[in-house]
């Protein structure tokens, strides 16, 4: 009772927008503690109304002065910034590097900004999952901007970019065979494109090059403007914010962002589905104990996975229907 | 019947070592085609027997020169050997940029060399799995070799040191954050470390930096070795292989690559038994139109995510009951 009721309180000061209950709130879901479905469960009834904004781009493009400038632009229009860096190229060491990155001051003293790292979570394939919950909660806080930030590369990519409504990509004027492939990539997500480090000699050159590749995009409706910044300077943030509420506008009245919240709505239950089976089998079902046995045989080279998947299958298809006879 | 037909000889092929065959199989089981789990089934019962290593590294370690060195030092040996290269960081080009990536040419022309190249799938998160099914039917061709190349990054990782024998991180003399960052997640699944293109500047005091974060290492009992190359004059590479074999000795000899293997194949048949469930679920048992329902309502704000997936769960077990009691 108690800790149902501390989660009525948790849950009410996250709606609030209180920073603290945000960060308790976002720390029980990393964690996967108790409480973590209730906590997620109402605050998705409560609703989202924030613009959600991915920045994402190679690493040195400058992503976090362009999302601190973003940030000071949305706070001078006294909008509240919601800012959660993913770091998916540090599975290991839980966040520790995120730490020595360096904010604007001016970000992170702001009482209108709440600020959050994720390296990590406990369970592979995770951190996809765990950072549009994250995203989620910081919606609930009725921030009126989350802006997502990660490094641009692999799978993370595909969870933020379902998560955002408008995905920006920064690069900046550099060759090499890594970044023209995470640009190869990263150009079938981006929503808007910024070449930042703008007064760097190439710049021109990738602008084009920018331009050129997104010309061979077929069958979307949205052509993806591309702008040039000086993140530093705060040179052309004006331009990329106009560029970001464009977008947005362009996702309601298309149908566009309504389509992306049914595929986002979609995942989000299959993925829950998939986790309470599983859960239902090893941890509740004592499935383990069946694994066991078949894995002695599979080292034996005397059966496939496959086999001891499919028996399995069938086993716990056999239990449910005494569970239910003797219900 | 001829479908069959085709997968015995198919198969056959495989375990004969032919190149042919196992591109075929390779392509059933990348593009999930019938006869996928018959193929993939039957040759894991065939046993593996081949030394797998894992190399991996950020973009311009100059991982390629070296695997293909790697490579030539054991045809040297007469031994046969498969390389499988895993792009992550190009979830969408569908592996058309590795095409352009040069190789030696006497790797590519040897008929004692299979090369394969993976930069996609069709479904999220399945890059992982779907390599470490590549390498298995590639270690069924009876290669005593295989090298799995890998950009290292993220998630993708962990699905490749999971799968290989032995994890050589190669690292080169430069700075910059995301290198630095890289290296973090890097030195924790690193059997062997190399320092490639060691006559550049640099070399020495990166060399002293791996050794002493490999020193915060705790509670493991193999001491990864730090080596110099420089691949391209195929300086250290003979070194390079004798510390994969010891490696490979040590996994033997301490019971750590039993304890891999457990772990390996427990992971893999609870794979494959959510995906039964998965399919059972959305594909054959009709659960897709009640998640159509909940989704209205979802949209609607008048149900969470969590209450829709427990109402699936929870009508799926009251369906096989049913089904049960009728059979």
């Amino acid at each position: 009772m108690d800790e149902h009721a501390n989660h009525d309180v948790l849950i009410e000061g996250v709606l609030n927008g209180e920073w603290r209950a945000t960060a308790r709130a976002i720390s029980i879901v990393e964690d996967l503690r108790p409480g973590r479905v209730e906590i997620l469960a109402r605050l998705y009834l409560a609703g989202r109304s924030s613009s959600v904004c991915g920045i994402t781009g190679p690493s040195g493009a400058g992503k976090s002065t362009l999302v601190d400038a973003l940030a000071s632009r949305y706070r001078d229009a006294d909008e509240r910034v919601g800012i959660v860096c993913v770091d998916p190229t540090s599975p290991f060491s839980g966040g520790a590097l995120l730490g020595d990155r360096i904010r604007m001051n001016e970000i992170v003293v702001d009482p209108g900004v709440f600020i959050r790292s994720m390296a990590t979570r406990g369970s592979r394939g995770g951190l996809g999952r765990a950072a549009r919950e994250v995203i989620s909660i910081v919606e609930a806080t009725g921030t009126e901007r989350v802006i997502v930030e990660t490094v641009g590369v692999g799978q993370i990519e595909l969870d933020i970019a379902e998560a955002a409504d408008t995905v920006v990509v920064v690069l900046v004027p550099e060759s090499g065979d890594g970044i023209q492939a995470m640009k190869a990539g990263l150009m079938e997500i981006g929503d808007v494109f910024v070449v930042n480090k703008a007064d760097r000699d190439g710049a021109d050159g990738l602008l084009i090059e920018i331009e050129s590749v997104l010309a061979l995009r077929t069958g979307q409706e949205w052509s993806p403007p591309v702008l040039t910044t000086i993140a530093s300077q705060g040179q052309g943030i004006e331009e990329l914010a106009e560029a970001i509420d464009t977008h947005r506008q362009w996702l309601v009245s298309s149908g566009e962002g309504e389509r992306r919240r049914r595929h986002r709505i979609v995942s989000y239950v299959k993925e829950i589905v998939l986790d309470a089976l599983a859960t239902g089998l090893w941890e509740e079902g004592g499935y383990s104990d069946k694994l066991d046995e078949s894995l002695q045989e599979i080292m034996a080279g005397r059966k496939d996975p496959f086999s001891a998947a499919e028996e399995i299958v069938s086993a716990s298809r056999m239990l449910e229907s005494l569970n239910m006879d003797t219900d």
